[in-house]
């Protein structure tokens, strides 16, 4: 069947639904270079105006799940849950994660992206692990998740090539913020892992996509559903980014902090978000019957040493050295340091997640283009954080620099980041919800 | 001074206003091809939806109008004015009113289009006229408006390139019914002439692009607010398009008409339509002070013979036959005829413009893609308009075909235009409001 893009554009532009045969061509034909870039961006520019329904975002990410490679996986007998973050500041939760959730049982077949803008990457924390490769091809991907359980790996360029062809063209045709076609690359990328279960972490707040808990609902709701349409039960936790998750913001220090977090000693609110998203995986893989069960799977494979067990096994099989586990200083770290501190007493009332994200930016922490490299061995430890107590020279913050230029510009938005009040100030809500 | 396309995309997508030199930066940058058509069409989508204001379009329509070629027609010593038409069924005013004005001393630089979809064009029935040439280069067309103050030609392919592109792309991309984007396209290419004043004839119905007076409205006041912020003076009148102007819907059938409206032998509606857009032309002109002075130059310049004398200098000028306005045997003329009549006694209620257009298009009067060819001789007379009474069995049209399929073809849509009723019926009011 053959259709007229011009008049299916007309359709979403005027209001009306298209079929799952018009959206599957749409795909298809895109992808075969059959429609020009100039009808396939105007066509995404009527959808960030009229959204799209449940039946078309199901058909859009089916068709953009079908236009590569889908993974078999069949051969790993365990069950497979993954987890999603929408991502945000100093959100390095999937490291000490997948590797717990690894030893209570489940296969956790992930695939992380880079950090981008003021957003941190799963990839970018890994490859500070000297030798660690992210870069698998599929049968590696396959045999390691078989013998192990656990790859930690970057997105294949043949899954889903549909999604990072439309995913350029939206960044060049300003059409990127719509919950429809963020939910659908989403989507499409998780689903073509051949999944039983996903967990997804919204985030909410200054430092995350999503500003308030109604847009954030919205979008785990539309994601719940394309879930539901492909037979795959799909949990979301929204939770909060208005303050960077946990106290390390960077690369090399942020999987000091994992690797702390795997030991049982890291900060609460990495700690206590990790066992949340755990829970939600053992229970949707079948191997927890509930949270209380689940959450004491979990906490035995830290206290056992379980969870870094699978962690050293993987960066083995990754070709990284595990000897990191134990010895911090493998990892990078730069040269000089510098404290920022209050200028006042009080009570920390704002810590602002997209202050922190930018300044670590401009620290080399970070990427404005997607082409930049990054300095693994800078970054920014967070001391205080909303609610706390502070007296006038109590450290905020420590930056870790390698150019006065690079800390002098991370400076000018960090000290920005604190708002001190005399009243006193409950911490900060984690979880703020949760749709299933 | 350089910009960032997908940021200009975003600001016009959030609603934002853009600066003109933002707005000429994007029209130069595209005609030089240093924006990509994915980004173009994506923004004119935004357009679509969040429109422009009226500064947009001022600092838009007069980038595109010198993105190439500005007439300079100061040779030309009298005031120059024209005529544009948004398109209908049976709309050939045109072709009587240029010579009648120019006959009252008004010099008419008039571009004209060629009929697509249900709605005919000037160039196509201009050229019904044996050797009749609408290519004119600029030269050409310059000294032919100082000689008779008379050229009726196409629009010349170095004016507003800017527009030609554009409007391919959003013929390609679902972004054609937008007010700004038409009123822009329009007004950059009349603008381009060289202008004292422009009169408008905004069609309203069913044959009409516009379906309602408001929408009508808002188009008229779009064009004349950019013509004022060019000094140009802009009237425009809301006219009729529900029925088929005049009795005659085709092309070498409509210069029969054309021709009889210049010697005061036409159709009540052709005629008073003529008069009433010549009116405006000659006020504008400057060389009428009010309405009923302009309306006794035009009658005098019909009962005299100056406009047809006019209109025979143009034909000559162009390379076509003159002896067109004396013997109508010299324009083609389809050897079969076809009558379609009521099938009951009682009075024409609705007499459908779209029905009889798309009619004439399957006889191949008209084209459904540019590339068509059309065919001169064929055509329909429209013999009942609303408020006509008819008994069964009176004609309601004659059709002149080439060959029975397009015969059967034309039927189909042609028999359900009319719909007859037992309550006397209003004629059909034919000038519905004006702008100015």
């Amino acid at each position: 069947m053959s259709y007229s893009m011009p008049e299916l554009i007309r359709t979403k532009r005027d209001g009306g639904e298209l079929t799952a045969d018009e959206l599957r061509w749409m795909i298809a034909e895109y992808t075969a270079d059959r429609i020009p870039d100039y009808q396939l961006s105007a066509f995404l520019m009527a959808v960030m105006f009229r959204g799209m329904s449940g039946n078309e975002l199901a058909a859009w990410t089916d068709a953009m799940l079908h236009s590569g490679d889908v993974l078999d996986l069949s051969a790993t007998d365990m069950p497979k849950v993954d987890k999603h973050s929408t991502g945000g500041v100093g959100d390095k939760i999937s490291i000490p994660l997948a590797p717990l959730v690894v030893a209570c049982g489940v296969a956790v077949p992930m695939m992380s992206g880079r950090g981008l803008g003021h957003t941190g990457g799963t990839l970018d924390k890994l490859e500070t692990i000297p030798g660690f490769r992210t870069r698998l091809d599929p049968d590696e991907f396959a045999r390691q998740l078989d013998a192990i359980g656990l790859v930690l790996g970057g997105q294949s360029e043949t899954l889903v090539p549909a999604d990072r062809r439309i995913y350029a063209l939206r960044d060049a045709s300003g059409t990127v913020p719509s919950i429809p076609l963020i939910s659908s690359s989403i989507m499409s990328k998780k689903l073509a892992e051949d999944l039983d279960g996903l967990v997804l972490d919204v985030k909410i707040g200054s430092g995350a996509f999503m500003k308030d808990i109604a847009s954030g609902t919205e979008l785990a709701r539309t994601m719940v559903g394309i879930g539901a349409s492909h037979d795959t039960p799909v949990v979301g936790l929204l939770t909060d980014m208005d303050q960077p998750l946990g106290r390390e913001v960077g690369n090399a220090n942020e999987m000091v902090e994992s690797i702390a977090t795997l030991r049982g000693e890291g900060p609460a609110d990495v700690t206590e978000l990790t066992m949340r998203l755990g829970e939600e995986m053992l229970i949707l893989a079948g191997v927890a019957t509930d949270a209380t069960d689940a959450r004491v799977r979990l906490e035995a494979a830290v206290s056992s040493g379980a969870g870094l067990d699978v962690f050293a096994r993987v960066i083995e099989a990754q070709g990284g050295d595990p000897r990191v586990l134990d010895d911090r200083s493998l990892l990078p770290v730069a040269a000089n340091r510098h404290v920022v501190v209050a200028d006042r007493a009080g009570f920390v009332e704002r810590c602002d997640a997209l202050s922190v994200g930018r300044a670590a930016v401009r620290l080399g922490a970070g990427r404005q283009a997607k082409e930049d490299d990054i300095d693994p061995a800078v970054g920014i430890t967070v001391h205080a954080k909303v609610g706390d107590t502070v007296e006038s020279g109590t450290p905020l913050a420590t930056v870790r620099y390698n150019t006065d230029d690079q800390l002098a510009s991370c400076l000018g938005v960090l000290e920005t980041a604190w708002d001190l009040t005399d009243e006193p100030q409950e911490p900060q809500p984690l979880i703020l919800g949760e749709v299933r």
